[in-house]
């Protein structure tokens, strides 16, 4: 396990070796899509195929004016989870499930880290929500939460982005959770991540956070979240598991900056604008 | 329009000419995937790409000993609408929508023509739901209605396999819908619909239909909910969007066979078994 914080004072050559290995997935300017290992220089070290294909390093490295930073993963399908912090459930007047609450996001809602959130003209009330999410590395299917734990390849952030007026009114989530844009991801992957590690988010230059929880503070922890999921639909390398997010949900509207943080990985940050 | 029945005694040069050509997505036995076109001998002429993308005929035939047919696409997402049909929605007890009413399969729980429908042990009542399947052919957000029309590269049929019990305790109907084989789909794309074709759903073989409707039944037409659903995400090329099922939902059993036909179109038949 590393540590949430590196020290400070440590040299660069020790903070190097004690810092999480960041996996990325950039663009070049001919538009050519890699996976890569995203060094203390902010130079891409490129892999030859995703890591949790067993991508190794090329001898291509790519300048940070070489490449635009796409979110880290492109998932095949994104399995998100409702209600999973009690205080999250209490706020939204529900109760917390028996079961984990499932629903999905359509990948074409993903967006990186420093992208515009587009505003939909359909809703007067789009939230932000901050969440862990889960990179799946291997076929799940039918898995014990001890093998599900095995088949999380790394941790990434993201923000459940959802139109709250529309999920009232249509009753399915879907549409109100699966506009584009409306799921910032990034801005990489690590394979670790201490249980106790924090989320918060951040709305404009407010100091203080409007969201703040700790990750075991989850009611369905990850590896019984990719097990239950199992049960129901076999999860592919590469797939996404979102995991719910803590009290504190509120709205965005355009202009506003949103960032969510956690502990150990870093720092999601999106800029809100109409469509 | 082609004639939704071709005259059989029309010889086989004149039966050639005036039957729709069928699309499909078939693999050899190296496990090597292709597009092609399926020839009144059942060898399938390939593609060098899907066709909605241009794919060009190849020199490569392949004889239907060297070939199995799969689900005719591959979408990036299933797009599928509740209680398009006003019969339909007055059985579940449901008033029909103002606006459509989406929700996403995974595309896990895709399967092609004769593959096994498994009965997931979660549920004591599974349904078949007969529906008329769009393939997008092309980028698709924000379209008119007009434009939608054009974004619609073909037609086939899907199976909108429904764990009932399920839908109902989870309110979300992810779970439901989301197991793997939950989607039968094919057996192949053709590119033109007569509007007035008619759905029929068949179990055993009981000689009368389960389910028995006209396309142009529907609540919300292809064009308007291809419309719909673009203001919402981006389709892609080879995404799905099934329309909906007529009234006549009911249950299946493992061990039961179930046919669902559309006009013009052809059969979509699977066996449903125990997981």
């Amino acid at each position: 396990m590393l540590p949430a914080h590196s020290n400070k004072k440590a040299d660069k050559r020790i903070f190097t070796k004690v810092m999480a290995q960041r996996y990325v997935r950039i663009q070049n300017q001919e538009g050519q899509i890699y996976y890569g290992l995203l060094q203390l220089s902010l130079n891409v070290q490129v892999l030859d195929a995703p890591p949790w294909l067993q991508g190794q390093p090329t001898d291509l490295t790519l300048t940070p004016v070489n490449y635009q930073i796409l979110a880290p993963c492109a998932p095949s399908k994104i399995v998100a989870v409702g209600k999973n912090y009690a205080e999250h459930a209490a706020e939204m007047g529900t109760p917390v499930p028996s079961e984990p609450l499932i629903f999905l996001k359509p990948p074409t809602s993903i967006i990186p880290s420093e992208r515009e959130i587009k505003y939909p003209p359909q809703s007067q009330r789009v939230d932000y929500e901050g969440e862990l999410a889960l990179v799946i590395g291997d076929y799940a299917f039918e898995c014990t939460p001890e093998v599900a734990q095995t088949k999380i390849w790394g941790y990434t952030i993201a923000n459940d982005v959802t139109a709250r007026d529309l999920q009232k009114r249509d009753g399915q989530w879907t549409r109100a959770k699966g506009f584009d844009t409306f799921c910032p991801l990034g801005p990489w992957i690590v394979r670790e991540l201490n249980p106790g590690a924090r989320l918060q988010t951040f709305v404009n230059d407010n100091a203080n956070p409007v969201q703040s929880a700790c990750i075991d503070q989850m009611v369905f922890s990850p590896d019984v979240l990719v097990s239950y999921i199992s049960q129901v639909m076999t999860l592919l390398p590469g797939d996404l598991v979102l995991t719910g997010t803590p009290e504190g949900v509120s709205a965005l509207h355009p202009g506003d900056r949103v960032r969510v943080e956690i502990e150990g990985i870093g720092r999601l940050e999106n800029t809100v604008a109409p469509r």
